[in-house]
Order: C-alpha cells, then structure tokens, then sequence
C-alpha cells in the first residue's frame, strides 16, 4: 500500500497541480494548470472530474484567474468573464459553480485569501469523507462479520474526491481495519472509470479487486458473492431518493432481491432539499457517441442511435443506509438527515424545475 | 424493410454458406465453407454464434466432412476423429454437439441424407421460432395497446437462429402487425452482440431502436420507457428458472419492480429437464480479457483481474411469460411446458452435475 494520500487536485502557491485522469491507468501523470485556458481545457477533456474534485478546481480557479489577470493587467470585468468562464466549464456540474460561487466574494480580499477558503473546500471535503466512511464502516461491521465482500460501481476515490472517497472511502476504512474482503468493481460503461479508475485506486491500495461487466453486478449479488453494496451518490432528495451513475439503480434491486444492504456513502452537501423527491429530477442525457463506440471505435451501425441517460434514480425504499459525516441514516427505515427534513418543507416554493438537469456524474 | 430472410447458415449442396458476424456491422461479408479445418475455425473465431446456428453448423458439418473425406480418401477412423473435432469446436456449445449428434447416425446413408437431415433441423428450427413469435405476441397485444415499447438484451435475431429469431422474433412479429413502437436494445457487455448484431437486425428491418449501455436497462424499465421487456433463454430448468445472457436478471427484476411483463421467448428444446433448477447450473466464467478490454484495447489497470461471468440465473418467479411454439406459459403463475413437467420427475436420476456448465452463450 502506498502510505502517502493521493491528491489528485492541489494548490502549489501560484497554480493548481492536477492528476491526469485521462491518461490513467496507464500512467500516473501530473500537470500544473496557471491560466484559465489551461483549466477550462482540463474540466471539459475530463481531466479533473467527480463533483467534489470539481468545486475544489472553481475555487483554486478563481485564484489562477486573479493571478493571470494581475500579470496581464486585467480590469474587473475581463476577471469577472474569466471567472465565468471557470463558472461554466462544465454547465451541468453545481459543485464547480458552488466552488466558484463560494471564493468570489474573497477577490477583493486578494488571491491568498482565495485560496485559503479554496483549502477549506479541501480540508473540508476530506474531513467529511473519512467521517463517513467511518461511520459505513461501523454500521457494516455491526451487521456483518469480516471479511466484508463488497460491491461498488463508477469511481468515488481519492480521483473523483479531494481526498479519501466516499463509497470507495468506506471500502477503504474496512481495509485499514482488516476487515475487507473482494470487491467487485463495476466497469461502468459508457465512461468506464470503474475498470479505468477505481480498479487504479484499489490496485494503488493493494485491496483485492475484480472488474466486472456492470450487467454482472445484479447475479453477483443475488448469487451470494458480497455481503454488502457500496456507492455514492450525485444527489440525494429530500424524500432520500438517490440520483447516482447509470447502473446504480439495478444494483438496489438485486440488494433488495438478495436481502443485503445497499449502502449510500456521501456528504451531507450532496442532500438537495429543494428536490422533492426522484420525480423531481430531469435525467441528463449524454453523447450518443459514448454508447455507439468502445475505445473510440464505433461498434454499432452507422445509422443506429443511442439513449444514453447519465445517472438513475433509485428510491428511498431500497436505500437500506446513508453513510454521512454526521453519521448513518436508515433510509428505507424511514431516517433521513436533518437537511433533508429542512428541505421537505422547502421544496414546494422551489419548484422541480430548479432543480432539474443539475446533477453531476462523471 | 428487406423482404429476404436473412440465413446466415446455409447448405449450397457442397458446402456451408455464412454471414461473417465478426465482420458485422460494418460490412455483410458472406464465405462459403468446404472444409472441416474451415468450420472449425469459423466456430472459434465466432463467424458463426448462437445456439440454433451452432447447431445447424454441427450437423451441415458432418456432410462437409464426409465430402471432404471422400475427396482425400479418409478411412473410418479419421472421418469419425474429424466429426469429433467439429463437435468439440465450442466445448460448452452443446447445441452444437446435438446437430451433430442427430445426423451422425445417418452417416452410413451418405451426403444427401446428412444434409436433408440438417435441413430438417433448420426447418424445424425456423418453424418454431415463427409459431412462438406469434403467440408471444397474441400474448403481449391482449395485455397492451399497441404501439409496444420494448425493451431486448443480447442477440436473438436471425443471426443467432437459422432464421427469423426468438425474442426478436416476437418483436418482428409485433412489427409486421403494426403494433411494434420504440426498440431499447442493450449492447450486451462484454461482446457487445446487442450494439453490433441486434441493431443492425433492427435497422435491416426498419425497426426504430436505442442501443443502451446495459446498465440504463433497469432505469429505462423503472422509468415507464417501454411497455414489455423480452429476451431469449439457453436454457429453461424443469422449475422455469431462466438461465441466459449475463444483465438479464437485472431486467427481470427492474420488471418486477415497474410491474411490467418480463417475457422469454425460447423454443422448447431450450428446455432442459436435467436441471431441476438455477441452483443446478454452474456459471461459466469466460476470458477475463473480455471484461479488461474495449474494442482490442486494454482499459484496465495491468495488474487488475476480472469476473466474467458469461450467463445469469432468473428465478421463475419473476418470469412472467414463457413464449415457446406451443404456447405462452405463465410461469410465474405456476404455469410450465409438458417439457418442464416431465423433466421434474426425471432429474434427481441424472444430477446436477450432469447438467452444470453446458449453458451456452454468445
């Protein structure tokens, strides 16, 4: 095991120092972003992705832009386009807006002061992962005997983080216990960070890994192989529904069908209170490309297309857990956390419009 | 709509003419094969798939060796070595094994009477795939309005059949009687048969279609998308367990779960009175390349491993609908082909362990 945390999105004092994800797994590469141009083109190519990665690359990247502008002698308006810019990089990912949006009002307190509420992004980010996977890690334990053979889908490490992971943060907390046995990772098509990303991060952590087909995931668990499912979560309803990667949803059937629990690792930022329930929520659909071809080669007719939906939702019912920094919340047993109890009385002035279409996955 | 039914196996009176489906879908190349060698090698390579086709190849290939021996002067001895290594050309494929086996006693009656038997097993075949896409449909149309949204998994087209198709079947039939709406194909990972076969089946015969990654299956289900989920079988058990293509299972429970019917249309000498249930069935596990690589290319970490697992189990509980060509069953209901019946009885005699891993997939 590599003893030194992966942090694949760092401030270096004069610019952001990112982990390539489109070169992984092959190679482990490293660049340092100083310019707006230089982290636009890195969100849109996916080179820093998973959301809470995202808010922390807004953040720095308003500093990146008050550097730049202060060197090229910017006025207020080109940084405030700039900053927008950063803003809109990916339209669809609200935790770089949020990351954006809570660092603007320090730019007339200058770029250290951005950058010290950017690291509390961080430092934040990361103290709410390794809280949560402490507390999935007891709520398992206290049901099962170890090893725990587990199931996980998409990526929800350190990459797709700022540090630790979520779902894969709990798989990791029951490693360091001595208490994990396989895990089933699930490819993940169309994107395939699971066989692309998370099977790096559990190599890199020397967990006993398999990659499956992610149409395997439901007789995996149904045929007795884990004793657990653990994933994250893009946004959790205030009715405590899940909006997750595509192929989530499956997995809780086949938890439900086996009788093992289907466990939600995710910070309590992820609750959305202004989002009734799964209803309420507009599935993004993505390129059709990313279903028509494999390794950028096109494997289906010319002329056919392809529906390519990029989460699902799954319903309270079937969330046995929701492992949060403030604890373990018994979903389908009817507990939810305080925000989204807060945010059940809100919702109706909000509206599902709002809400709709804002979910990220990646 | 092309009006010529597409055969991808078919005798030209010396020798077996195939559809190159490892050349699909970019182009439709056809080859003729007079040799043992030549058939051997088309099994392997996967020019020629799919259990009915495999069996039509097995007995058609008996001729061709007989023709090929009488030109070579081949004595008893080597003609049998040479039937032997057609039928191990795919050891799990026992279909395959079975065309063979039907013919091989008319060996002594020459060419003509091997090939008329195999024609009569392609006849057969065509036959009852067409009854059973009738009745499966008779079955779907007085449960819905047309049009029927569908959803399909896998390959169960002309190219998997010698002619016309089970699953796809019933949705040909659906079409040709104007009651067939929007098609949700899921490309089947790892071989991707659904992108690369069944959309191309779809698009020759004006089909309208989606491909999907296969873990958008549940949610396209759960989502209200499609009206009817159907879906071939390589086997049946006596208890009407569903063995078939790996991401089957998780169709039949998002099924379930949106009370929509799960339908399986399938033959009935794709039901096995040997295996008394899916508990009875050993899964085979396929080359872990399959899973580690996309398009030719390695995605996957070096050091990672895969689970291949190359078919799953639905329990008959969650089968709504068994399409054979003497019916539809209702299986869930407790209703089960005199096949299946019979074969109840007769099982504990034989064992599983006479049944385990003789599913065949492709």
């Amino acid at each position: 095991m590599t003893d030194e945390e992966l942090r694949a999105i760092e401030w270096t004092g004069s610019g952001i120092r990112l982990v390539d994800q489109t070169a992984l797994p092959a190679r482990l590469d490293e660049f340092v972003v100083r310019d707006v141009d230089g982290l636009v083109s890195a969100i849109r190519r996916l080179a820093v992705r998973g959301a809470p990665a995202l808010g922390a690359a807004g953040a720095f990247g308003v500093a990146v832009a008050m550097q730049q502008g202060a060197a090229e002698g910017w006025g207020e308006d080109r940084l405030a386009r700039e900053i927008d810019r950063i803003r809109a990089a990916r339209p669809t990912a609200t935790n770089l807006a949020g990351g954006v949006n809570r660092v603007a009002p320090l730019v007339p307190y200058g770029v250290q002061a951005v950058a010290a509420e950017a690291e509390a992004i961080v430092a934040e980010d990361e103290a709410a992962n390794r809280a949560l996977s402490g507390h999935g890690a007891d709520w398992i334990l206290a049901r099962h005997a170890h090893p725990v053979r587990a199931l996980t889908h998409c990526n929800t490490g350190p990459l797709a983080t700022t540090a630790w992971g979520t779902a894969l943060g709990v798989l990791r907390e029951l490693h360091v216990r001595g208490a994990l046995g396989q895990v089933y990772a699930d490819e993940t098509r169309p994107l395939v960070q699971g066989s692309r990303l998370t099977a790096w991060e559990l190599a890199r952590l020397d967990i006993p890994h398999l990659i499956q087909v992610d149409a395997a995931a439901a007789s995996t668990i149904v045929r007795g192989l884990v004793d657990a499912a653990v994933v994250g979560a893009d946004r959790v309803t205030a009715s405590g529904d899940v909006a997750n990667k595509i192929g989530t949803l499956p997995i809780a059937l086949a938890c439900a069908e086996a009788g093992i629990p289907f466990v939600v690792a995710a910070p309590e930022s992820t609750v959305d209170p202004a989002t009734p329930s799964g209803a309420d929520i507009a599935i993004e659909g993505r390129a059709e490309e990313e279903v028509l071809c494999h390794a950028g080669q096109r494997v289906a007719p010319e002329g056919s297309r392809a529906h390519n939906p990029a989460f699902d939702v799954t319903p309270a019912r079937l969330v046995t857990a929701l492992a949060t920094e403030r604890g373990v919340f018994e979903v389908s047993a009817g507990q939810l956390p305080a925000a989204a109890r807060s945010g059940a009385a809100a919702a109706p002035a909000e509206g599902p419009e709002n809400s709709a279409a804002e979910v990220v996955t990646g």
